[in-house]
């Protein structure tokens, strides 16, 4: 690995932490980094760096990092861009391995003179430097966040294993937050921008070896070598899964691509081939890539047979006619199941799957039913369609659904849809590694694309 | 128009309701919809009846409707199947014109002559009779409320255009609680069921009529008349919308269809057919029905040239993408849009379409961009992808959508993921009528399927 690859270990565990243009101005980035560090429980050093003043938030503000005597092992630059190359000089000088820079005005906007003295700079001295014209890092984990959207607006994620690879911090921020409201973990999250030292596929070879991160996502727009990228999806997709969103997939679209990232979006064939032979997990949009990288908390599915079992025959067809358009199996249920099921069921239901609980359900009736479908031994996959707002279901039903899950015999996946109360109940299965989904075809399509990803690696195995 | 269908007037706009197998107990549904009327400010008389008490809920019981010395026009029963029939005869005596049949138990589970037995008594009053099996009837603007879903897990909602005619109660229920979470009015709910007397195309034909309906949303697992459906669909469409989800597609869901409403599915080709030929709106799945009725508060687009604002460009790119793989175009911006764009635009930005207003836009250049969009007659609609997490985006942003869409000029739809402050915010919008969507791809799958309905009213004027 480059040395500059193993020194992302300074940009994500960092033990001190210098700010530079840190600023007591709250409309500032420079401050809301800064904040972020105090507010947000880091337990290392923290310097402000900012030669315009003597103190910040309480702080003792340095005006340049030679002036710090400890040891620095990140940096996060929030200057205006021409200063930024000699920044990051000074930090080359002064030791430290990792940089961020949040910083705009390099090659996107046409500055391409000054985003090649930066990466002279950085590669002087092996420094792993993310950016610039990004969002930069999150490691929930190490309380690591250079991310300058308000708290009040955006919710950071709670610690887990899913890393995040993002071209786009927008893209990136409108899914961390959404996982984040449902108590959905993350072990990493990179905002690349220009992607002038370390690209996707660097980030993605540190990521591959990092022992918090078990599945990987990648949002992506172009990129500068696309050899390079599938090369390195190719080793990675065997042991840990990765969920690629390729945008700039039209004509109109990858021509708005350059303009935002400056990157070439290349032709979409060419990215859809090389997603497909690298085994990558490739998704068209935000919501299928949450839809589905929500469903990574759960075993893969053996095979393509899935239970249903709902208290909402309605709901039960809908998610058949799901599971039969994308190519998955209705389970046939096995003599045992059927007989233990008629047990359970009253006199005027039938047994089936679909298998329809009836709208007089209580969470007893689930319990036994969702114990006989993971035994079974014919199904592979359980889908769950509940209605929260019938009377006889109640929030035991949420232990009864956790409980399963904990056993990882099988993917569980819950189908709810409904206002207030039906989205309390589904961030509190969310937040237990349950995946939830609004809508039967959302949740058999990230089923879909998982039973897939798990079909290839038995294949691999044989 | 026949007269039992006339006769839905009593069902949904009745004077006074009788709540037969009204009960002082919190889980008999006698009780929830006896409350409903009680506690939903309903504005007429309201007749708990049970032989068993006499007074329930501070109210006189009488034994039977016809102890009750007024007249009485809605009926909503909530007794055992077996004494259901003599309760219509009953109810026909009294003279009442419209019954609700919430109790289960007849050919849905085998009790046929029990549900004929039904069907006779109601024709012989010319009764207007829902049901048997269902959730019954909402009616916002009336305070007309048979669910028996408790509203701490179930919302109801405000009044507005919005018709829903459902096979299943359960389908139906959980779009109306998700809409009406998001403030998206109705004008009736009814959850038909059996269809023993009145059935979806008889609905149908009083809700096209009916001046509080702007637009008609049917859930369908199968029906009874074919023919009839298509005859009623080709004379509704060229004057309100009708957006129509079929469940039972496929072969496993035509199986657990059959047994969950009795109905055959009959082949779905057939069916798509007929809702193609009668100009139908087609949707595939409960999220898919929820966004587009979503956009049927805005005014249709006259033709299929979209235009995009953003403050990510990533979310740009993507909507993009949706545009061209749903067969909708991104319009080319006139000269004009671009002079007036290119002087609101910083230095580092680039007019263009999408267009990417840069990450520090404020809510001042999106009210400029927007403004520009609407006038510029080279767009038909106009869908902006914001990030509300973004520190520059303030809440004046939402007014400033809300007066733009109070324009009525063009369809404006917004793109809008995230937690919880980006979720209130997304709330605001859609209790205005602005249409909200979590995903790029969700938005212009709704603005596809308005756009061709728009289509084909313009070329049937010609």
């Amino acid at each position: 690995m480059r040395q500059d690859i193993k020194n992302l270990k300074y940009v994500f565990e960092p033990d001190s932490v210098a700010v530079i243009g840190a600023s007591p101005k709250s409309s500032k980035l420079g401050n809301v980094v800064l904040r972020n560090f105090l507010e947000g429980a880091f337990n290392g050093s923290v310097y402000p760096i900012n030669p315009k003043y003597k103190k910040i938030l309480g702080l003792k503000c340095y005006p340049s990092v030679s002036n710090v005597k400890k040891r620095i092992d990140l940096a996060i630059i929030a200057t205006p861009a021409l200063t930024v190359p000699s920044i990051v000089e000074e930090c080359g000088k002064k030791g430290i391995k990792g940089v961020v820079v949040l910083s705009a005005g390099f090659g996107e906007a046409g500055n391409y003179e000054l985003e090649k003295e930066l990466k002279k700079n950085a590669k002087k001295y092996n420094i792993a430097l993310i950016g610039p014209n990004c969002l930069g890092v999150l490691n929930p984990h190490k309380r690591v966040d250079s991310i300058f959207f308000p708290i009040y607006k955006f919710g950071r994620p709670k610690p887990g294993s899913i890393a995040f690879v993002t071209q786009s911090g927008g893209v990136g921020s409108c899914v961390v937050d959404l996982a984040s409201d449902f108590g959905i973990g993350f072990s990493k999250f990179v905002s690349y921008g220009n992607a002038t030292c370390l690209d996707e596929s660097d980030i993605m070879e540190y990521l591959a070896k990092d022992k918090e991160t078990d599945a990987i996502l990648l949002y992506l727009e172009g990129t500068k070598d696309g050899k390079k990228l599938l090369d390195r999806l190719k080793k990675i997709t065997p042991k840990k899964p990765v969920i690629v969103l390729k945008a700039g997939r039209s004509k109109g679209a990858s021509k708005a691509a350059y303009s935002h990232t400056g990157a070439l979006a290349g032709t979409y064939l060419a990215y859809k081939a090389a997603f497909r032979q690298s085994k990558a997990i490739e998704v068209s949009d935000v919501a299928e890539l949450f839809q589905t990288v929500n469903l990574l908390s759960q075993p893969l599915p053996k095979g393509k047979r899935v239970g249903v079992i709902t208290d909402g025959g309605g709901l039960g067809v809908l998610t058949a006619d799901a599971i039969e358009e994308n190519e998955l199996e209705l389970a046939s249920l096995s003599k045992k199941t059927t007989s233990r099921l008629a047990e359970i069921l009253p006199s005027y239901g039938s047994v089936g799957n679909p298998l329809d609980l009836i709208a007089d359900a209580d969470a007893e009736r689930y319990k036994k039913a969702i114990t006989a479908f993971l035994d079974d031994s014919n199904i592979d996959s359980v889908i769950v369609v509940v209605l929260f707002q019938a009377p006889a279901v109640d929030s035991s039903l949420l232990d009864i659904i956790i409980r399963a899950s904990d056993r990882k015999k099988k993917p569980i996946l819950i189908v709810a849809m409904g206002g207030e109360y039906t989205i309390d109940s589904r961030k509190a299965l969310d937040s237990y590694g349950v995946p939830t989904y609004v809508s039967p075809s959302y949740a058999v399509e990230a089923l879909k694309k998982v039973t897939d990803y798990s079909f290839f690696l038995k294949t691999r195995k044989r």
